[in-house]
């Protein structure tokens, strides 16, 4: 995997693939800047009138329901609907499913209609979304992401044939059969808002230039990931320093570090 | 004081209380920033249809006028009404009130519907809210909280019944009765947005986890956010730097700082 | 131009002038942060209710149509008849156009009704809105400020009868018949969302204290902007801390840095 992040990375930084962003308020910000920072090409863009032509100049589509209103969910499945007939890759955020009745629904609209490539949330928003056969009854997901969640991610990657991808302590990437797991990262990452929203965009711009299967970009995108979130805790230990830290390793991040660090199994 | 602020301070970070804020687009990332450095657990959502449900999982509800639209309104006034159910503190930001008829009339509207604990706001914003009889006439709130401006603060806290908490050089929080002063903070906190909204929510995380009164838990929040901007203003004096240190105070503040510079009468 | 663009920052320092955005989710806290680094005073606003009231207390309002809604247009205008009225400068901001026929169409409904002062965008943005006859066929915009592009820009302010600011490499700021070019700024500029945005809100400030034609006005705003470039690239040289040192330099840049770097010919 530390060849393929390396690739992916340099792939990303040559191309500056534009990832199209149908994402919430609090985030479309940092996540410009993350995208920016990895030397990709961000637009945010939700208007329904406008979202299949962004889609034709994109590499890939990233669907994020956070702040979430009625008419945004029609733009996210007009979007998808246009990305999946020019076949790029779609990456579905489902930030807060499973608190609201409002936010599990537009997930399961969503994934029923819009062949999302990959899932990428927190473990407790992912095993909302399971049936009741495949979510472990009494996992606690906000302990952290253990075997029965790794289970319950498998089984939903199978059920909805695509990629689910969790992020916390040893993230878990699975297509249903492989299961990557990374083993990069630090609890700061948690203190930062907008995080895990980034972390979709970047799986946005890995899938955009992959070559091979989409499961190995989006491990390479969290291993990437959270490798610069190890490099920024050397460089600082609170927050809002660590936020600029990371902006500025997803930018200096190369092959040496990748190499050094990258811990995926 | 510095032993109620030391304990709520703590509390809020052992219990991560979920803040939910319906607030403005120019905050929403450093709001969400802001409490997840002191502790807390951030939520935005504003969509009529699922803020109820985020209020039964919220510890305290935060209202924000800026960038305001109509819908809006509807949705605090729900959100509101089922905190006031649920029996959770409601913080009220009246961002511009007294600038354009809009969002003046929002404001009466949120005060008269709905039960709001703490009104915090700058001079100027929370003066437009007084009637004739107690807006003192000649005030020019923009110089500072001045005697006159409290004596306007003690009778619209008086009138409205609820908490009115004026940020400044010297905030002042009062309950129409007794009046706390904090002699902490920087002129810079004014050279960074979002500063006075995310005192808002901090306020919100603090009255979440309050055992006493309010008005001794909005007069913590603020005296612990002041002394965080002394803090800051120590390690930088510019304002980018700054807003990067006092989001690491905000984080690393903590009982021995508080005790050292809390000044509050 | 180094005494004007000195006595422009003095004049924004010393009066704060209130700066009127409608403008995108993106860039509205940076914006913000911009404005108050230099010393003017940001206010955001769209709401149609209330623009005409925000407009008479501005000095200046300034149209982004990035994350464009339908709505978000009759704001724009609304509001740029007010100013109108009331003789303030208007800058218009053409994120993405040519980009989607929602945004280009925009720019140009808001061209034709709303007397804009400046358009102030990048180049592909700009050229998308020339006529056949103006748009110099087979430019590509995305490779610099070239000849070409500035003979395109002149005829644009020609026909317009605005001022076509263009950011990017050697900057170029044009009436329709003199040009002038800034010779400052840095890469990592580009590394940053919303610093062209941020532009646009900058050249609203300057030019709602100028005291002699927009065209200098205007200019000076690019000549401080880029110069402020130059001084955060001396400091940070990774997109994270550059963007806290650009915020910082905006913040203590003087006439002292005025003079001694600023290049404008």
């Amino acid at each position: 995997m530390k060849e393929l992040t390396t690739r992916l990375l340099e792939a990303v930084r040559s191309t500056a693939p534009l990832v199209h962003n149908i994402t919430n308020y609090v985030v479309m910000n940092s996540s410009a800047n993350i995208l920016l920072a990895a030397g990709a090409s961000p637009v945010m863009a939700h208007c329904e009138a406008e979202v299949e032509e962004m889609v034709a100049i994109a590499g890939a589509l990233v669907l994020n329901i956070g702040t979430l209103e009625d008419q945004w969910v029609a733009s996210m499945l007009t979007a998808a609907k246009a990305a999946r007939k020019k076949g790029i890759p779609v990456i579905l955020d489902p930030v807060g499913a499973g608190a609201t009745t409002l936010r599990t629904e537009a997930v399961q609209r969503i994934m029923e209609t819009a062949a999302v490539s990959v899932l990428r949330g927190n473990a407790s928003e992912v095993l909302s979304l399971g049936s009741d056969s495949t979510t472990t009854k009494g996992v606690d997901a906000s302990v952290g992401i253990t075997d029965a969640v790794v289970d319950a991610a498998r089984a939903i990657a199978a059920e909805q044939a695509c990629i689910v991808a969790i992020s916390g302590e040893h993230d878990c990437i699975t297509d249903g059969t492989n299961v990557y797991r990374v083993h990069n990262g630090n609890p700061l990452m948690a203190r930062v808002t907008g995080t895990g929203c980034g972390l979709s965009a970047i799986t946005g711009a890995f899938c955009a230039v992959a070559d091979g299967p989409l499961l190995e970009a989006a491990a390479a995108a969290f291993g990437y990931y959270a490798v610069c979130g190890d490099l920024a805790a050397r460089i600082s230990d609170k927050p809002g320093s660590f936020a600029v830290s990371f902006l500025d390793c997803l930018y200096a991040a190369g092959p040496n570090e990748i190499r050094a660090y990258l811990s995926i199994s």
